[in-house]
């Protein structure tokens, strides 16, 4: 047990606070003999950055991920890799007005609880700024993952009333698409609905929720390990463990409670001699083991806490207080966004493990 | 890692097939001084058993737990303690004719591509009927909970449209409704409603979908280790690992794509010189770490996927064929309804393993 | 974590009390398709009962295995494999007198001190009647390991100055001739000596030492995993948890004291077109990874604590008492012997996760 | 599973490698509140660091650790510690002439087999550099426990045939003549002794051996946890993960096979209204959990694989060869000397962990 670890023979150690020196992540147990260069975890973390477009936090990072270790002449050795990437210079005492006060939707009044003590600077340690971590191990993962002929692509499915309906049925394609939109949603009508109502709620200092999808493909049967390496179970978990995700759902999800079983089976055929189902109700799992067919699923993410608009709160000596952000610290209107790239590498992380445990499976 | 356990201090390793000699589980971790005693266990048991009522499996299960070790005159040891239900004798035979069909929906064509081999008898390992050693772990962990004043209660919130909407004050009370209602339904109107919905699925030989939501109160604040070890990431990996559940959420979950931010936020407060949250969107969880307010949260179960209906699929060598369930095998109409106990076992497990984690936050 | 479990891939988890119901183990992770019976789990806990000659303890134990789970049609399934064997039914009555004594070399006061609660009939958790799971487990491992060609064999190695020092150079012969001996000692001169030597011990009461070694053959180049997996840091871990265990070295181990590196280091060969070394000080392991040469290492096993002399020593209360072990209660003079089967297995329990792990070391 | 990562609750993962950019840890599940400077690391790396005098290697280390997260205004916080230390550039190119050859005694041909590409330059990961990670996390283990009231000392006991035989009563006084001594033996006469034998065995181009031994003293009764995670069980893992140590002994060790039960056994008694042993035969445990007695134990280093010497050997291409050393590559004429914090570090690892898991004891 750890509680910054993920995965089991794919495994990732995170460290790192929002204003501290660095932010990082250590993988181990990643094969030996895998190409990867800092240039490809530094493409994905570009993705996740802030400052991509107006819909996001106005904030720079210019982060720059280096490898430490693990890795020589461009290939994994097997041994552990240590990424890090350091935090730029930031300027912390602006939060020094508001560390007394208990920030509503936020975890600075249970980590104080908790462990008696808060690096309140940006969030410390609760910020969302850890998932740079995230997104650099999950880089190494798609890297193992396309070498097996695994790929997935993640993108902003709904905020709000504006959903994304039209499925796009190549892989290739969404991911092109996706990454065309500021805002990460491949079908144009609803990428450009969807930057109105952002920019309408930032007028009113506001934030909203948004679904992210991810469809993996490629993945072949087998993946998952009853009872509770799950494929879906850790998904479930490793979705939950982003900051802000509210909610996880597989294949049809929660709107399963209105179909019957004969709907919502997925019937076997034999199509080139390969089997396969003629629907994906299920979301390419069956009894936690992948299918074969794409692997899909949904996140959902809580409007942003941090909101510009005055609200009410208590302080630790429990007096009332109104709360004001402190000028310059500037947030997302909707974390959804830029939680795409991390959707995605989440994802990847634990496909990425399965393919690892599915070689313990047989003889 | 192990496929089978589940916890860091407080975990389980379960083992057993729905045909096989027996079923059971070994509880590590559990702290030394528990009173604890097989009717306890046998009682929380017979709440899953099928055959409670008409709108379960008709299928008798008179399941007798025993503790095997780690208990010593009432009490706990410190000392593993194993559990082990016997299964009845089964009839196996009626499986042999239907052992190299795919069946839609279930995890016969996954297991046999991951192991190269499936005991296919009732299910095997993939089989619901294994949640027997989650409820019987989980009344060792709500006895635990207990004795810290945290209490659990799962109850069926929906099944197709019906949907039980008022809130129940009292968690006494809820618990109360719940367990005379032959559906786990607290509500006697949506009660009586799904059970009509049920009687006519029934009759059509289809099943149906449903959704389960579980409060737990007294939980203090502080449990749950971020960034991996957040009190809803383990919630969604525990729930996803229920067989046939398709999706978590914790507080307002998916609703949350229609709010913002200053409506979603729960603004602190004090009552009685307490710090609370006047609303609970949150579901009682802030940055993965418990405030303090109950914990709430949703799981959905798809429709059985046996159903008694005929059903197109493949067999293992690729040929068409129909399937028929063999007579005798009967199945739940809907097993969110039996899933009620399970849920309530998942998240007292998950609970008393932060209970104990959290020992060790603080010098 | 759990602290009784042990292994990565090939993981066991034990439970059981001396006098308790049942003892037990539960493996996760053999992979399928591998043949086991109950006989052959059988076969090997009756070379560690006691009983076998007047060398161990005179108690009686007809241990019946039985595999209740994770085995269809003779074949593992790749689900859990629980294995239980019943206790007889054992008067405990006779602990009674002495419950409150703290015993020398024994662990009830470190159990009360830590639990607060001992089960101390026949020693509870802490009786080496627990390594009934271990070799249980041991005979899977075995099974798994001879289908990839390695074999183990442990034997008696010491006892008092009485050192077996004949390298018997065939497995093969060193198992039969190990088994021949009534103490496991594969030389007959040190084997006579070693019997004649606890025949007088047993006449004074008291007890004795002894060391048990273990070579493994044919296993591959390539397993154990810096940092610290390596194979023979849980070799180490491994043999340290049998009780009565004091230490443990790998190679030439303690020895190497008194070598210098041109003498130690064993020199790479060429023979029939296959890398070796010409010595094998190392043991089997360079950097923590199999060389491919056999893999050998010892064991010391303190003097039976429980002996039938009289004693000085303390209750619960602080008051001088003189401890005489109550009549019945029958010890070994020496577990080092009835050790042999169980150094044995841990050493396969070791080896067998090694070679399941191996499996992800690269692309 | 992790192999670079050790411990349950107060868990490090280890990464770097000898001529890589950096080497580090990061140590999860310290509780927070502990005061910890990078200071206090630097003086144990001191320690460590080779050119100490001219007994150990003479090349110069000037590691600097720097806390990178988990620590702020100087006290832990919950988060995971990451700590990094900068290797200085090294001049990998003398290293090209030898990256063929088969080392004897060394790690470059079993890590070439398992993971197909070897990070040959210095050692790599396999590399005795990578302690640098382990007493980083010692330290902060160290003080963890200090302010728990344990202390812990190692030192020199043994090279060939000169033992320090005098048993120094008080710790603080070992620990300061340990610190004394060139070689970190405590004993004046036996250090002058081992320093002499160390210059001859440097004129003769070759190496030795040695053992160390530990003391930790302030060890409440009730750590460690049976059956597997036992307090020797862990030692004995962390000491032999230590490269080169081929050995573990706890109390009187293999000394064990010459004595009788009924020497053996400490005997309890009462002294000051506490309870404590006339002898410390066990080390300080008793069943895998501490005593309250100090825990003792000792660890064998094998002498220097990298000896200048020349040596036969033969190439990846199985040709016959001579291997001389690189010139400018340095190495230790004893590795036990510089081994000597690298125990103490391990111990305190293990019995930081042990301290946590304590806690999960009791209800």
């Amino acid at each position: 047990m750890s509680s910054n670890s993920f995965g089991n023979i794919f495994k990732i150690t995170t460290w790192g606070e929002s204003h501290g020196k660095a932010i990082g992540v250590v993988i181990d147990g990643c094969p030996a003999g895998l190409n990867i260069t800092d240039e490809e975890i530094n493409y994905l973390l570009s993705l996740r950055a802030p400052g991509r477009s107006s819909y996001t936090s106005p904030r720079k990072e210019t982060d720059r991920a280096q490898i430490l270790s693990g890795v020589f002449r461009g290939k994994t050795t097997g041994a552990p890799i240590s990424i890090i990437v350091y935090n730029e210079d930031h300027d912390s005492s602006k939060y020094e007005g508001i560390k007394n006060i208990l920030r509503p939707g936020h975890a600075n009044y249970t980590y104080l609880e908790k462990y008696g003590i808060f690096d309140y600077r940006g969030g410390g340690r609760s910020s969302a700024r850890n998932t740079v971590s995230i997104v650099a191990a999950g880089a190494v993962a798609k890297k193992f993952l396309a070498h097996n002929n695994i790929n997935i692509v993640a993108y902003l499915k709904q905020v709000n009333d504006v959903i994304v309906k039209n499925k796009i049925k190549d892989l290739k394609t969404l991911s092109e698409e996706t990454k065309k939109s500021a805002v990460f949603c491949p079908e144009e009508k609803s990428s450009l609905e969807i930057m109105a109502l952002i920019e309408a709620i930032k007028e009113e200092k506001d934030s909203l929720g948004g679904i992210v999808e991810f469809i993996a493909e490629g993945v072949p049967v087998g993946l998952g390990d009853p009872f509770f390496e799950k494929i879906e179970a850790n998904l479930a978990k490793a979705m939950l463990s982003i900051p802000a995700s509210k909610g996880f759902e597989i294949g049809d999800g929660f709107d399963c409670v209105h179909t019957r079983g004969s709907e919502n089976n997925d019937i076997f055929v034999v199509e080139n001699d390969k089997i396969k189902t003629n629907t994906n109700h299920a979301g390419g799992v069956l009894g936690g083991i992948s299918s074969g067919m794409p692997i899909t699923g949904r996140v959902v993410f809580k409007p942003t806490p941090s909101i510009e608009k005055k609200q009410k709160s208590i302080d630790t000596e429990k007096n009332n207080v109104e709360l004001s952000l402190p000028k310059g610290s500037r947030h997302d209107p909707c974390v959804a966004i830029r939680a795409v790239p991390i959707v995605e590498s989440m994802a990847a992380l634990v496909l990425a493990d399965c393919l690892l445990l599915k070689r313990s499976s047989k003889l």
